[in-house]
């Protein structure tokens, strides 16, 4: 199976990297300094350490601290003004998924007029190519999650519940941070969630049709990470080997997307999400996996992949598909996630029929994916399964 | 431990993906294709379907057909200077590591002034960074073995034969087509040299200093890749299966470069080959592996990564360092290789000390990688344990 590699963002991965960010080409004068409305990055010195990194270099920033979880066009919007108004000529992208996904956002619409939808190529957008070069983008990951610091990709929702990806080549970051060092206090449920997220990116690859082999080596290091690490960053997160292997599970999980392809268990939830957007990412995803990769295991369209999944996240015995379901209703345990309700979040089933029509239209390509089709009516019955 | 990535190498893998090259970006509007000074790319076809492809582009191409294997600084000139004369803005390498390594400096030296040597960073080069950038590059490999497709550094021979990399991260091709197609007609024997390259540029990394988890993702998978098919693409070349996970495996260990890094073996055999020119690459590394690995399994810095690598290579059962040359001369028996010998080359003890001294003054990077320091005399009695 053919494949594509454009990886042109320069990397630092380490314990401490954060440190070298001065040393390295900063790629403009002024910095917009995106980070989560939240108080993480404020209180556990990452802003501070970055702020210092940037003033090292010589380089101006003004932080802009609004980004919410699933990040909305509107926020968008907000943060390309602020940057248009301060003049400012890149993004430090500092945070989670969230975060980064904005910031590429941001970079698009701050060089280029008109609105963010006219740029965004599946569901309402306008499937415009953006004229002006986006700003460059510097992204430091506090989170061991989406990947987002490799890819060039961004998903942001509009205020009609379409959760869909801005995309451009010339989004991914030019210099990546990826120190684990700012990823220890993160709290163990949404290292848990996050962990899963980097998990399922390679998971929904593997037993896909654009499957090859780089993904295959991306995906199984990435998932025998997981199976490895994450339990041990859930239950202590200053257990650094932990949070160091799971950062470069993350890592590659950004990779995956580039190499190979997420399936549509991303578009699934990303409509769940949309809908409701207190359902973090990752936990949506572990709340519909097991449904969805029964629905796969029972087509048998690639059973030996099944069976290898299992063994690679701890059940060296598995020998056939069905025994990937008990591997991974294991480690949900072990992490402590296997107890999540679409109900707790308000969800109800007489929301399906929606949700499945705003998966299809919003993110065909993921679909695509899949060795057999996956109709509306297959969509629900999953969001059925996996509603308790 | 601590790593850096940077693959801007847009790379299409696939058989037939040279027939994608004109639906690509091309660089430049009239290229230089450099090719071997052999017939190979003449006969089986490639030349005529890049050319093809190039006007298809609506691209000129000027041909130099020049270039030998353990390219020398001499060859390198002349191609600049025809590329200056036509008026060449970038570069198509097709060929082997020497074709593409060529085309590296002849890119470089084209759009600047002086002496290649100027802009060699090691032994007695200048050590000066190149003013101007480098013609794009779009690599085409037509063997599978150096990976020189997928990172910025190009190895040349100087007339004091000292065997150099002329790098830059400016040299990174712009485009790489790796169509295992093209290396269907490589001759056994050459299969296995290269094959063997791209086996030791991993095996080095991984028992070096600055193995991490990167390089050992990338290493671990293209060693039992080699490990699985490289003994079929030997005997039957025609067996695109095995032609194609070689193909991968080669370009793994490339980016093994930019990830990782070779070893001292790789200065041990520069030396040898400056001094031999019509040692192949390859055929050096096998003469100096046993003696070579067997010089770190006696300084026993990391023996569960001998046997680790035994095991990649298909001795399951592996669980002492030495295990790792038993299935390494087993996987040299079945390639048809065990049996090379320094003196059908004309290499004669008396060259050792040279060799040694040449081996550290030239590329004492690679010897930087070493757990402990490997002497001069050290270099001599591994030369000598391995001559026959
Ligand atoms: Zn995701
Ligand atoms: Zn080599």
């Amino acid at each position: 199976m053919a494949f594509m590699t454009y990886l042109p963002t320069l990397t630092l991965f380490g314990v401490g990297s954060l440190n070298n960010l001065h040393t390295q080409r900063i790629p403009g004068k002024k910095a917009l300094v995106v980070i989560s409305n939240g108080k993480s990055t404020k209180t556990n010195g990452s802003l501070d350490k970055t702020l210092e990194e940037l003033k090292t270099a010589e380089v101006e920033s003004v932080v802009f601290d609004k980004v919410q979880a699933n990040p909305t066009k509107v926020i968008v919007e907000e943060g390309a003004q602020i940057a248009r108004e301060n003049g400012c000529d890149f993004i430090v992208a500092l945070g989670g998924g969230s975060c980064i996904d904005a910031s590429k956002a941001i970079a698009l619409l701050t060089s280029n007029e008109g609105d963010l939808w006219d740029y965004v190529a599946t569901g309402s957008g306008g499937k415009k190519q953006a004229p002006n070069n986006p700003l460059p983008i510097i992204a430091i990951p506090t989170t061991a999650g989406t990947g987002s610091e490799a890819d060039p990709a961004g998903v942001i929702t509009n205020e009609k519940n379409e959760k869909l990806g801005v995309g451009d080549l010339r989004l991914f970051p030019a210099i990546a941070i990826i120190d684990p060092e700012l990823m220890k206090s993160v709290p163990p449920k949404f290292t848990a969630y996050q962990g899963f997220d980097a998990f399922f990116h390679s998971a929904e690859g593997y037993i896909g049709k654009r499957a090859n082999l780089m993904s295959d080596m991306v995906g199984e290091t990435a998932m025998k990470n997981v199976g490895k690490y994450l339990e041990r960053a859930v239950k202590d997160g200053s257990d650094m080997e932990a949070r160091e292997h799971m950062a470069f599970a993350s890592y590659l999980s950004g990779i995956e997307m580039v190499v190979g392809s997420t399936s549509s268990q991303h578009s699934l939830e990303h409509a769940l999400s949309a809908y409701h957007q207190d359902i973090p990412h990752g936990a949506g995803l572990i709340m519909l996996s097991k449904a969805y990769f029964t629905y796969w295991i029972n087509k048998h369209v690639c059973d030996e992949r099944f069976v290898k999944m299992a063994q690679l996240i701890g059940m060296e015995n598995a020998s056939k598909a069905e025994d990937f379901i008990v591997a991974l209703d294991k480690l949900m345990k072990a992490c402590g996630v296997s107890d999540l309700k679409m109900s707790d979040y308000g969800v109800v089933p007489d929301e399906f029929e929606k949700m499945a029509e705003n998966a299809i239209y919003t993110m065909p390509g993921q679909f695509a994916v899949g060795y057999t089709e996956m109709t509306k009516d297959d969509c629900v019955a999953i969001y059925k399964q996996a509603y308790v």
